[in-house]
């Protein structure tokens, strides 16, 4: 099996559903799911049946595009304003992804009342297949950087999973790995567990197995004793929102580990698609985190519980690190170097002026 | 219910049964054990059906003294030649707690060959139960130090299960919080889960919410935001065996904690009976780490595998926090402070000076 075949997220050959690699069920199951109602795509959304920052905002761009082929409107003003809706409604499924909103407003920026309904629609349907194949080459360049930072047979710790099935291919955090093993290389992958929801156990653990990396297992309070143990060379962790100064928001329990990984030298660094990176926001302390179900933790992914019944729980599903526990950004324009402030600003830029050839 | 009328270990009514609440059914079940077989006895511990540092202690030692009723010899010499054996097999049962051997020695050296074989017995017994007891009061003065370190409606955060459950009575790190109870105060205690285990969701949660004090679970790998946040004014853990220098081995994450502790200038505490301070050992370097196996990070407490089949895991069941790291070391002769060279060794010789008494 190569993990590299498989869709994370794709458009039937149709072009009429959706079809997302249902992650809730990995490592038991490879189970495709086909979904045409922006209902079931919000709560595909929603559930983690997809999830990263980047393949969030490709499902929710096809689901938009899905949603545009059945809009029953009579002219394009109000098209555009049941459109809108959609868009408000498929953003609502996550609130800390910078990536959800940035790929809707996308794609309704990219029409307008000029516009007939089916060239609109036709305009959608181009708009999400190239936010797709855009995020490819993204993160195949960000893995070209990646891969810049470490040498073959290297010992790497990653959360979470910011790997092939958070994007459309590659991953962001693992693309160094993914491309790595293309050129025969092969690096020693402790993958911390991730609780509450396990996919550093679930999704990180199976990816990388299945592109034949050497890969190891810990629970999350394990990486300091890894640390200390001199195993890993580097921490490589993805992102789901950058605030211009360079904090950054992630899963719950990154910012630790750039506390303990800056205590033992060892670098830190954040993997980060441009459109991750969020401008308009100064700090971290910005960003909203989403807190998530009690029973996420103390049911243990829903199967038996262990823990008291109505014991209170805190369950925040990301954290900020501070920028100034953070090595570098790695970017597909570039690897981003304090003071972030400014290196941000040129590679937001570079980014820029890519948009605009 | 209240906690502190169950009996984490005791001898039945008759002294002919070792009694143990079941810590690997809590929170669902409250079971309690008869064994009377040093083998069951020896698998209770292995199997964390009893467990933390002093209850392990105690147990062997009512182990030890339930087997010396059933050894058959013509002779003290020969007697003690199996009490030998039977110690030495108690002892094998988990490596890394010092309170096993040392309780287990204690018991075996307070007899001699100059003794008839049923005073041997009687001696035993009285050891095993003045061990028990003098961990009570033991408990109790460390809860009197720990309560003068906090506020009442302070925020602590605790890691695994340094309570009631792990002793006879009142517990370390949890000792100030269940005093406090008796006397009417109430902290607000954030519990980390503590993978792969969970004795913080289990048990700490359990006994603390049935003593009713103010209990949040979190995830181990949200003990970083909740002390960024400013939600706990101090961290409280036990401790497993401490060096001559400070350095405290205790459950796996408890490192991470400290150094992310210090980072945000929040004081760490490591709560530690003088039994489980080591001045046989320099550093924390020496002491041996307990690895366990996959099944308990990947099959998630036994009922659902979470993890592909096959990976690789590494479980320590244990790390060393740097003594650099530590606030200071609660024992019940007082409060050792930096360089815990020194006050170390003027606790453990009050401690010497007290058991001449």
């Amino acid at each position: 099996m190569n993990i590299l075949k498989y869709e994370t997220v794709s458009l039937d050959e149709n072009e009429k559903a959706l079809l997302i690699l249902d992650q809730t069920k990995l490592p038991a199951q490879v189970n495709i799911l086909h979904l045409t109602e922006i209902h079931d795509i919000h709560n595909a959304i929603y559930t983690l049946q997809v999830r990263g920052a980047p393949a969030i905002g490709i499902a929710a761009a096809f689901g938009l595009y899905l949603e545009a082929l059945k809009i029953d409107a009579q002219d394009s003003p109000s098209f555009l304003a049941k459109l809108r809706q959609a868009k408000d409604y498929l953003n609502s499924a996550r609130p800390t992804a910078v990536n959800l909103s940035w790929a809707l407003n996308r794609m309704y920026n990219s029409v307008n009342v000029s516009m007939s309904i089916p060239e609109i629609r036709e305009i959608l349907r181009l708009e999400a297949l190239a936010i797709k194949s855009e995020d490819t080459e993204t993160c195949r360049r960000i893995g070209e950087y990646g891969l810049t930072l470490i040498h073959d047979g290297d010992g790497i710790l990653t959360h979470c999973n910011a790997g092939q099935l958070a994007t459309s291919k590659y991953g962001t955090a693992l693309a160094p790995i993914h491309l790595g093993r293309e050129r025969g290389m092969n690096f020693h992958v402790y993958c911390d567990e991730t609780r509450p929801l396990l996919q550093g156990a679930r999704l990180s653990a199976f990816e990388l197995m299945a592109d034949g990396v050497d890969t190891t297992l810990i629970c999350d309070n394990m990486a300091a004793q890894v640390m200390k143990e001199g195993r890993v060379r580097a921490v490589f962790v993805g992102c789901d929102r950058a605030a211009s100064n360079g904090d950054c928001c992630n899963k719950i329990g990154t910012s630790g580990l750039a506390v303990i990984a800056k205590h033992y030298g060892i670098p830190f660094y954040v993997f980060c698609p441009v459109s991750t990176v969020d401008m308009n926001i100064k700090t971290g302390s910005e960003i909203v985190i989403e807190q998530r179900k009690p029973e996420e933790i103390t049911e243990m992914w829903y199967s038996k519980r262990m823990a008291p019944d109505n014991v209170n729980v805190y369950n925040p599903a990301f954290d900020v690190t501070d920028h100034e526990l953070i090595t570098g950004i790695v970017t597909e324009y570039g690897i981003a170097l304090p003071p972030f402030t400014e290196s941000l600003k040129t590679i937001t830029n570079a980014n820029q002026a890519h948009c605009l050839r």
